[in-house]
């Protein structure tokens, strides 16, 4: 059964909210089929910060240029062709099948930057207007975006030609046209955090860089901007380190390495789609694939990690990765790891313990004096360190005051960390980490990173969230799916809706802010909602309806969403049906 | 753990044998690791007809062209740029951080093609030789293709250029370029089957037209050429038909449908691959969306399938709809199902009951009626027609001579039909019913669709084989890791080896023929293995390595096939470990 317009008691609101809710009817009756009735409202994914619209549409034409000094720019003229290819799949190419060809209403997008940096860093300005205008005496009808920064515009772009079905910008499988709905639009947005995390672990299983691209490609759909990489770990070292050749072979096999070609590819193919790419060298723990290339980093050959504490040498090699890595890898921020050091090996060595010893250390202490000189390293190399909690948790007095703490045991920890001044990243495990099968859409999206926070100065100190993809059991073969829809429900997945004025506008009430009050009806926002809404069943039928929508517009990409309706992750559709429904 | 080398017992050919079943040594032991052996020999997948090598490396210049005749034809060309992004993934685009420009050995492919003819039917010409061979006083070093026809070129480029870890034509990690190994190197190979097929299912599951043409490149790779498409069922009905076009209101939803575009569109990206698209139109069971637009098809509202054999409404539709699809699909063959008849609508349906009655029909009688009456629309539009084998072992002497019989119950069936002159498409779903998922690779493997048939002139009525893709639980999210690595144990997966004499020479050991006696040892060849040699437990373990490097070839093309080594299909990775031992 797939019922899909949910009506709202308040009477006054009733008219109108139904506008919103409604998306489509369809049944899974066996050979009965309800009749579709019309799409009644955009149905913007996610839905944005403020918007008003009207009830006109527009045709838009497939041979659409792009104008405006964004053309100037390389990432904004991409952008347009790789969305202009997704909207128009079908192209004109079979236009000869047609007898007449259409007259277009809106032949071309304009997009206006008020910036032509294409730095990339923290808190770049990725906010846009877009609008749609009906024609008028003086114009015809226009699609524009404006942003501060380029990184903007293709936050628009992604809003604006989303998707052959989206609402605002649908393919009519009738007229054979791609249509904008409900003109004019406005809309005005801006991204709630600045940093939206997905973090792959290409050390358990290698993921070829093709994959990786196409995962960067899906993030970008879900306005995702921080690739965490953590690149190496216990089982392999796949990356080409020059000053240390050895080292990567610690990979797998011959084959599933990277090169610095490949590094460079894949920071190129994210910074083209506004996504920094941070990489992750984790120590001193989950190193023992460091000493196939180099024995002496082990503390001994049958006590492989963490790596050596007590030689130089451990901290030559470290300084040569980062030198490497350094011309790579541009984002301000570099992840040393340093979760789960089992430090036994260096208590029970005896060179190591002889040199604990003579420095007058403790193990915690030298786990404490491994990262700190880590930190070091990266700090005079220009970076900011990201440090897993277990460093927080056990030396906060000794990070250095620029560490962002990286919180993933469970909740509670960044509210300690930033109540300390420190930066912050959420990734509860207990709602973050895809690759917990049995953590349902719901509970990642209930999932909120302020919470247990109040004051302005400290919630800003939370740079964002990341859902983190560790690779024991995802590889090639599955990634996507384990990947997908989950981290939408925490990417950019909203259940906004209110009530729309005489005006057409809906004030306050988008989904990268705060709950709001229109009426009195307290609306839910992405993971700020008041526990009533949450638990009113309005809410979460509405959410669900959004993740499916976006769950299959992700397939109409390629990409290998699962279905949202299983519990569990990555699990087969359990029977024939449509995408939105499972 | 993990030796990948295989000595054979017998001595004369250990030597040469170790060269062949040589790949590479990994271990997954917690830290520890095998050093890597250099790799002794050429690993291609799959092994062809006949092929002798030397033992020079050459050199593959990223820039390199195409020349020769076969530059003429646009599905060469487009395949040569195709295959160059697949082995050059890394370009030449970061030659900037190289400082010397190398020399390369190999700066062109020639392609030579014997007919320009681009026509895509059963029995075209797939055969190519290619050529590497080295400098000479003359010329230097070369790598050339020949064929009779473009579609052979395609096969040959596939052999010739396959990824970068293909051991004849792989990209070095340490000199950072694409090399040809054992030059100089001369393959002759040729297909054994003219139909090598797998079939979607897009009724059970909308599969959006980005994942059919995902699906159709990966086909390429293991050189399956026919896509049947098994297109409407009784859950829905996605296809646009002009001529009905209530029809496609049986779809999923607005969305989940094909346009006569997007038809096109996938035939032209199949044909670029030498691929066949065979469309199905499953009557008269199968069909109950047939009714949501045109509900006069249904028996009643009560019964809705199989269509009802009363109205001569219902053969009109069906004769719009092949009408409408004649001028989409070339293919000679079409698909009109004719599977799983249930006749109770018919009977218990008082009009449809009267009917029969009147006619003097029994049930049966009527679903060979139907049947036959399909054919002979089909047959008029100058089509064979295809049916599953229901319609052959209910009423085998009334199918028209040119059908062809599509087996699916079980083994037995191809001998039965070829034995009364009627062609045959082997898909014992036993064995090549991939949706079956406790089917391991080994019994895909073990499958031959020649059992049981020993004249050559009713072998030669055995097209060939299909593996099927019933969309039940497969859908985007899903389905290629359902598809691979299994399809490819039917496809062209081959476990040939056999003594290298001293000219380099293999006679008559290739995969795509018959068993070979070479000193009196039988070698298995691809699906006619004598079983001794099958439970030998050798052929098995060089299958095993085999499928695997495929299966790793597959992903490093971002094909999510799945590991080889799990039970049960498209289940995850047990844990982390290399692509090669999964």
């Amino acid at each position: 059964m797939g019922l899909l317009c949910i009506p709202i008691i308040l009477s006054r609101v009733v008219p109108t909210l139904l506008l919103i809710c409604c998306g489509f009817f369809v049944s899974q009756a066996r050979g009965v089929r309800t009749p579709q009735p019309e799409r009644s409202l955009p149905f913007i994914w996610p839905l944005p910060k403020q918007f008003s619209f009207g009830n006109e549409t527009l045709s838009l034409d497939p041979a659409f240029s792009l104008s405006g000094n964004g053309a100037a720019s390389p990432i904004v003229r991409d952008a347009f062709e790789r969305y202009k290819g997704i909207v128009f799949k079908n192209g004109d190419r079979f236009s000869f099948l047609r007898t007449l060809r259409p007259v277009y209403d809106i032949t071309k997008l304009s997009i206006t930057v008020h910036s032509k940096s294409d730095e990339l860093q923290l808190g770049v300005d990725e906010s846009y207007i877009l609008t749609v205008s009906t024609a008028n005496l003086l114009s015809g009808a226009g699609l524009t975006i404006e942003a501060n920064t380029v990184f903007g515009a293709l936050r628009g772009l992604e809003e604006a030609l989303p998707h052959t079905f989206s609402q605002l910008c649908s393919f009519d499988y009738t007229t054979k046209n791609v249509q904008i709905h409900k003109a004019p639009w406005s809309i005005r947005d801006k991204p709630r955090f600045q940093y939206r995390g997905l973090m792959l672990d290409t050390a358990r299983h290698y993921l070829p860089v093709i994959v990786i691209k196409q995962i960067i490609e899906s993030m970008s759909y879900a306005k995702l901007n921080v690739l965490h990489w953590h690149i190496i770990d216990e089982q392999s070292f796949p990356f080409e380190v020059p000053t240390y050749p050895n080292l990567w072979k610690g990979s797998y096999s011959n084959w599933e390495r990277y090169t610095i070609e490949d590094a460079h590819e894949i920071v190129n193919f994210s910074k083209m789609r506004g996504i920094n790419v941070m990489a992750e060298v984790d120590v001193p723990g989950h190193a023992a694939s460091w000493g196939v290339g180099y024995p002496d980093l082990w503390p001994s050959p049958s006590c492989n990690q963490p790596l050596d504490v007590s030689k130089k040498f451990t901290f030559d090699v470290l300084s040569g990765i980062l030198t490497d890595m350094r011309k790579i890898f541009p984002f301000e921020l570099f992840h040393l790891g340093g979760d789960e050091v089992n430090t036994d090996c260096w208590t029970n060595t005896s060179a190591v313990h002889k040199w604990l010893q003579k420095k007058n250390m403790t193990a915690e202490d030298a786990y404490e004096y491994f990262v700190v000189k880590a930190q070091n390293i990266a700090l005079t190399k220009n970076w900011s360190p990201v440090n897993w909690e277990e460093t927080f948790n056990t030396f906060p007095t000794k990070l250095h005051p620029q560490t962002v703490v990286h919180n993933w045991l469970g909740p509670g920890v960044c509210p300690k960390a930033v109540a300390k001044g420190f930066r912050c990243i959420f990734s509860n495990q207990g709602a973050w980490y895809l690759d917990h099968l049995n953590v349902p859409w719901e509970v990642v999206y209930a999932a909120e990173p302020l919470e247990g926070i109040h004051k302005a100065s400290e919630q800003k100190l939370v740079l964002g969230g990341e859902v983190c993809m560790w690779g024991e059991t995802a590889d090639t073969s599955d990634i996507q799916q384990t990947i997908w829809p989950r981290a939408a429900a925490a990417a950019g997945f909203r259940v906004c809706y209110g009530k729309i004025g005489k005006d057409g506008r809906i004030e306050k009430c988008g989904c990268w802010i705060r709950s709001c009050k229109i009426n009195n009806y307290l609306f839910p926002t992405e993971r700020l909602w008041s526990p009533r809404d949450y638990t009113s069943g309005h809410a979460s039928e509405i959410a669900l309806q959004r993740l499916q929508y976006f769950r299959c517009l992700l397939n109409r990409r390629g990409v290998a969403a699962a279905p949202v309706t299983n519990y569990n992750a990555r699990t087969a559709p359990i029977g024939p049906g449509s995408c939105f429904v499972q």
